[in-house]
């Protein structure tokens, strides 16, 4: 392969969309003039705004320009084919180097206050490497640079409609999927086993994982440690739970959403355990809405769950879903540090989030994760939740 | 799925060969006292340097730091057990930042000069981000960064024993499946049934492409434009080219090999833009070995062609294979401004390098590319060079 490039298959709905809704941003933004989005060899490193500020892989560097009424991309020529029959962005190729047309750019959009993708806790509002910003520093020495955390967390966390539809999609095949892999299930089928249904049924599909395929799904059956555990030879006993953790990607949007069964009879306490996962997920979601911080919406749930009795859970209640399955942004979550500003932006409407905990028990992890999206007024459900454990 | 963590597949025996050469390049080095990688959330932002200097992915922020001699890694909670079964470094699991452990680990070795990953022009030595760097700049703020561009070339480009044994079996699958492709061709078979039996064979044996897999292989067949190109509904006609483009990775490592084959009779045009192809890549590989300067043994073969009256190619004429199709580190190419210091590098025994140049005809792109080793005294062949036009 010769490094004169290569380009993947285009998502022009989603592309057009997110660039319409960036360009939006920058004009509502007294904050800055545009928004600058650089990277290179992007199968190698990717910028997490590409995908849906570009739409397509690219190997020499290239900039995304977005101003309050136009966006512009500067790449290698080998890759203006492309994104000229993307027809989004103003084009510009270059041969030799990015530097003179990007300046040109940025002086036609009038810009001296430049959003850069940087930021110390969002992964994914981090995609500028320190080489790259050392060379628009170089570059670019007469900008203002700020970081565009807030412009991603907008993008990237509201979705568009084909975005939430993509979104959607995804979580219902995993229910379909679940719900196939528990009709074939057997007492003598193991955690293996089960995943292994799965992954064949998402390969069949060409469905890609949510999260690193060896875990996802991660398989719990009955009274074992969980966590860091790959899918093993375990079964269910009679009395004991099935508890998957589970997500897909499809058309570039993931789902991720806890399931549990119970083999036979439900026994008092799994019950009451149960009910007090529901009512502290309950506890989150009542607080979960337009304009709720995010670690109050933590802060119920966590509540709610030590109040009954149990441990508090070492993670954050729950996190935005949408091209990843932990897609960045507001989190909701405690204000430990290693969150840092996570936790302290407010809940917008047309976020999706996940919301999951989980107690431990004799009879198996009792943990259960929804899914839901952020409306004007309240939240609505992504796929309908699980209110009762289901009988294998 | 929680914010818990989660691992992949453990490389162990890469990462022990690599960890003992990083510590060996530490203590060699005059310039830095310790290198510190750092990377979090490595499936949505890799850090190119984790799956050789720690092997499994995370999503806590987590640093590697090697010294002269020892090596440490300060990683989430969650993600010690993995690194404590992996047995290459001293662990020091935290629950809540990673600031403290971290500068304890660098006390512990006396590093007062910090190598990090950041470099303007190597996208594999390029793997902190901004944000991490202005975080790294606030916990350790009486240290001296540095790059560690210099550690990373090493490292990465030359190959163990382990990597290289993985490197060549890609290539020799590579020319397996290629064999396998032709043995079925037709003269009606398009450049799509051309590339989807490879991609079905690549299924079946569990196969990654080495680069998109939309455009892995490339398959010109007869006279059509190259680069940008998907498979089409050509067919070679009597007289024409197959070109392909072709690599796998298996292992973790890739291949990068380009083939040619003519349906019928050679016409004497052919067989000239052949040899001088041919020639021109000779030119390149007589300068390849041992200390030669990258951008030299690209100016070889690009004048070897240029003298036979042939456009000079738009590309470099070599690149380093390895974890990648392009592995980045030292590049045989010119001078141009987007390469940046690549190619004024010197070549080191150990490093893998595929050399790729071609030409339009009007039997179809003339292409070819050859894998090499470069060895104490010179360079040896990976798998054989093509070195006569091969019949359909």
């Amino acid at each position: 392969m010769s490094d004169a490039g290569e380009v993947e298959g285009v998502d022009a709905a989603v592309v057009a969309e997110k660039v319409a809704a960036a360009q939006a941003a920058v004009a509502a933004s007294d904050d800055v003039d545009a928004w600058l989005s650089v990277g290179r060899e992007t199968d190698v490193t990717p910028e997490p705004c590409f995908p849906y500020l570009l739409g397509f892989d690219v190997v020499w560097p290239t900039a995304v320009v977005v101003g309050p009424d136009s966006a512009a991309v500067v790449l290698g020529r080998h890759d203006a084919p492309t994104a000229r029959d993307l027809g989004v962005h103003e084009v510009h190729p270059y041969d030799e180097s990015i530097a003179e047309p990007l300046r040109e750019v940025l002086d036609g959009m009038g810009a001296e206050r430049v959003a850069l993708n940087y930021d110390r806790d969002d992964v994914v509002a981090d995609g500028l490497s320190h080489g790259l910003f050392l060379q628009l520093r170089d570059y670019l020495p007469d900008r203002e640079f700020v970081s565009a955390s807030a412009l991603v967390r907008r993008l990237r966390g509201i979705k568009s409609d084909t975005e939430y539809e993509r979104v959607r999609a995804a979580a219902e095949e995993t229910e379909e999927l679940l719900a196939a892999a528990t009709a074939e299930w057997t007492p003598e089928t193991t955690e293996r086993e089960f995943a292994a249904f799965l992954h064949d049924r998402m390969t069949e599909r060409g469905l890609d994982s949510a999260w690193a395929w060896d875990y996802c799904p991660t398989v719990h059956m009955g009274d074992r440690e969980v966590g860091h555990t790959l899918p093993a030879d375990h079964t269910v006993d009679e009395g004991e739970l099935l508890h998957v953790d589970f997500g897909i990607r499809r058309d570039g949007y993931a789902s991720d959403i806890q399931r549990l069964w119970v083999r036979g009879d439900v026994s008092d306490g799994l019950r009451e355990a149960f009910r007090d996962v529901r009512a502290a997920i309950d506890a989150g979601h009542d607080v979960l809405g337009p304009g709720a911080v995010g670690h109050e919406v933590d802060a119920a749930a966590r509540e709610e769950l030590t109040s009954r009795g149990w441990p508090a859970f070492e993670h954050a209640f729950g996190h935005q879903v949408g091209r990843a399955a932990h897609d960045g942004g507001t989190l909701l979550g405690p204000e430990w540090e290693r969150y840092g500003e996570a936790p302290r932006h407010a809940v917008r409407p047309g976020e999706v989030y996940t919301m999951e905990l989980g107690v431990a028990t004799e009879w198996g992890y009792v943990g259960q994760e929804e899914m839901v999206r952020v409306t004007e007024t309240g939240t609505e459900w992504v796929v309908p939740p699980q209110t009762a454990l289901r009988s294998l």
